[in-house]
C-alpha cells in the first residue's frame, strides 16, 4: 500500500474519512472544527492482507485448475506488455494489479507511470510489464478487472467531487457497494476525492425512524446508544423540523436530511446555525448535486458512487517479441 | 438453488452455456446442430457452496463485530417488511437474498413473489420478510447489495437479447467481471437470458494472436492445445480472411471475430457456411448490437453486460409493528 499512502499523504486528492478518533468535547461543540481533526483513516481501512485475499480469490476464480491456453506459450518465453487507459480516468488499484503478478509467483516487473488518483487523459500509458510470457498472459485479465473496476469507481467519485465545485460540500460514499469490494470501493472513493462515510454497521450509529420509534423517542434513542458506545460517530436521520431540533437539543453530532427539497434543506442549514453537522441524502445525482452542495450542507451522500459501475476502458497490449 | 434450477427447467429465459460435454463429432461438423447438445451447464455453476461463501463475505465486511444501532431495537421485537423494485428490472438473486437472513441464525421467514429470471414493473413486490426486527435491519443492506447488483447484471443482460431480438444469434458474457463475483455473474447473465461463455482460463481455449506466433501457425497452435485437451471448446480469433481458411482447414469449432466491419462479418458468415461457429465482439453496445446479429453470426460477446454495473433501485419497507 505504499503507493496508497504517498497519494495520500502529499494531499493531492483523497480526503479523510469523517473519523478516525473520538473528537474531542471542544470539537464536537464546534462541528466544523470537529471535521478536522479526524486523522486519515482510510490510509490504514484496505490493508495489503486485504488486497491479497482480494486478489487470491479473483485469481482462484479465473484460473481455476489451470490456464490451458497459456500451456500453448515456450515455459520460458519471456514478453513485454503495457496497459493503455482508452478513455479519460481517475487511476485506481494499482496495488491490486502489483499482487496479482506477485501472486502468480514469478518475477513480473511492472513499472508504474501513474499513481492511484492520477486523472489520465485517453491514451495514456499506465505501466509498462516484463517478464514470462505465460504469466503475464494468465494475469492480464484479473490485472485488468480490478484496475477498471475500482478506476471506475474513483473516476464516477472525481466527476461528483467537481459537480459539487467550489463549495465547502464533501461527498460522502454508503453502503451500497458491490458485494466482496466493500474497503476496496471504499478506497477508489478516497482516490476519487470523496470522503468514507461509515465502513459498515459496527462503526458508527445512524439511528432512523425504527430505532426511534423503538425508544420512544430520539431523545432517548440517543441515550441507549450512548450507552452502547460513547465514542463512535451518532448520526440521526429525521423527517421533520421537530425532530431536527429534538435533535439539536440532545447534541447530536450529525443529521441525516434523506429527501429533503432544496427549499427545506436551506431552511435547516440556517436554523442549524453550525451546531451540527447536516448529510443530505435521497437521488442525487451529476444534475442536481451542485444545488443540493449550494444549500451549504456540510456533506451529501450518494450510493451511485459505489452501487452503479462504468468500468474503465483499459487494455493490455503486448510487443512484438511475444 | 432449488429456484434457480426451477427457472431453468420451465425454459423460461435462461439458456444453456456453450458446453457441458464434447459435442459429437457428428455434432461438429454440422456447428448449428452442435449448440443442442449442450447440456445446461449453469445451473451446476454456481453451487450453494459458492452462495454461502459469498454470504459470509459480505455480512463480514458489513457488520464486522456488531451492528451497533440495532441494539437500540428490543431482542426480541419481531417485524414485518417487504422488497420493492422502484424500477422495472430482471430479477436475479432470491437465493442470496434467502442465505443473508439464514446465516444471521434467527427464523426469518422470507416469501417470494417472483423468481429469478422474472421481468417485473416498478413498484412491484418482491418478497414479504417476516422475523426478529433486529435480524432483518442488519441484513437488510448486504441482501439488498446482493439483488440491486445481480438484478442490475441481468437486467442489462436482458436488454442485449432483447435488442439482437428474433436472430438466432446468442449472447454471450466474457471474464470482463467484478473480481469475487465470477460465477454469481455468470448466473446473472444466465437468468437474464444470456448465455455463458467460458467460466474462466481453465474451461476452453481461446487461441489469439501471441498464441498463434509462439506456435508458427494457427495449424500448429490448434495441434498443441489437442494435446493439452482434446475436450475443451476450442476456439481461434483471426484478423483476416488468410487466417479463417486456416481455422477451417484444421477443423476449429468455432472463431473469434474482433472488431470485424458489418460487411466483413457479412462476408464471413457466406464465406464459412456453417463450418464453424462465429462469435462476433469488440465494442457492441445496444445501438449496434442488432445490426450485428443481422450478419448472421452464431455468437456476440459483449464485457459490458457484467464489467459495467447499473444497480437495480430497490427499497426495503418495515410496516407500522417496528
Amino acid at each position: 500500500m505504499s503507493r496508497g499512502i504517498e497519494v495520500c499523504l502529499s494531499g493531492k486528492t483523497p480526503q479523510a474519512p469523517y473519523r478516525d478518533e473520538p473528537a474531542s468535547t471542544a470539537a464536537r461543540s464546534s462541528n466544523l472544527l470537529s471535521l478536522r481533526v479526524f486523522r486519515p483513516l482510510w490510509i490504514r481501512l484496505l490493508k495489503p492482507s486485504d488486497i491479497t485475499h482480494l486478489v487470491a480469490t479473483a485469481l482462484q476464480e479465473d484460473i481455476g485448475d489451470g490456464d490451458v491456453t497459456a500451456q500453448l506459450i515456450d515455459a520460458n518465453a519471456c514478453a513485454q506488455a503495457t496497459i493503455i487507459s482508452r478513455e479519460a480516468a481517475v487511476i485506481c488499484g494499482c496495488d491490486f494489479v502489483d499482487e496479482v503478478f506477485r501472486q502468480l509467483g514469478t518475477d513480473i516487473a511492472v513499472d508504474w507511470r501513474v499513481h492511484d488518483g492520477d486523472e489520465v487523459t485517453p491514451n495514456t500509458l499506465l505501466c509498462t510489464l516484463g517478464g514470462n510470457a505465460r504469466t503475464l498472459l494468465t494475469g492480464e485479465r484479473t490485472a485488468l478487472n480490478f484496475l477498471q473496476t475500482l478506476a471506475g469507481t474513483a473516476t464516477l467519485t472525481r466527476a461528483y467531487v467537481n459537480a459539487i465545485g467550489a463549495h465547502k460540500t464533501r461527498l460522502l460514499d454508503t453502503r451500497k457497494t458491490l458485494p466482496g469490494l466493500r474497503l476496496a470501493q471504499k478506497y477508489a472513493v478516497a482516490c476519487g476525492g470523496g470522503m468514507n462515510h461509515r465502513i459498515g454497521l459496527y462503526d458508527a450509529f445512524l439511528i432512523k425512524e425504527n430505532h426511534i420509534q423503538a425508544a420512544g423517542s430520539i431523545a432517548g434513542a440517543v441515550d441507549a446508544a450512548r450507552r452502547v458506545s460513547a465514542d463512535l460517530l451518532l448520526e440521526v436521520e429525521v423527517e421533520t423540523f421537530a425532530q431536527l431540533d429534538e435533535c439539536l437539543d440532545c447534541g447530536v453530532e450529525r443529521v441525516l436530511l434523506d429527501n429533503f427539497s432544496l427549499d427545506d434543506l436551506g431552511t435547516v442549514v440556517t436554523r442549524v446555525d453550525g451546531r451540527a453537522a447536516l448529510e443530505a441524502s435521497g437521488n442525487i445525482d451529476l444534475e442536481t448535486i451542485h444545488a443540493v452542495a449550494q444549500t451549504g450542507v456540510d456533506f451529501i451522500s450518494t450510493g451511485a458512487i459505489t452501487k452503479h459501475v462504468r468500468a474503465v476502458d483499459l487494455s493490455m497490449r503486448f510487443d512484438d517479441s511475444l
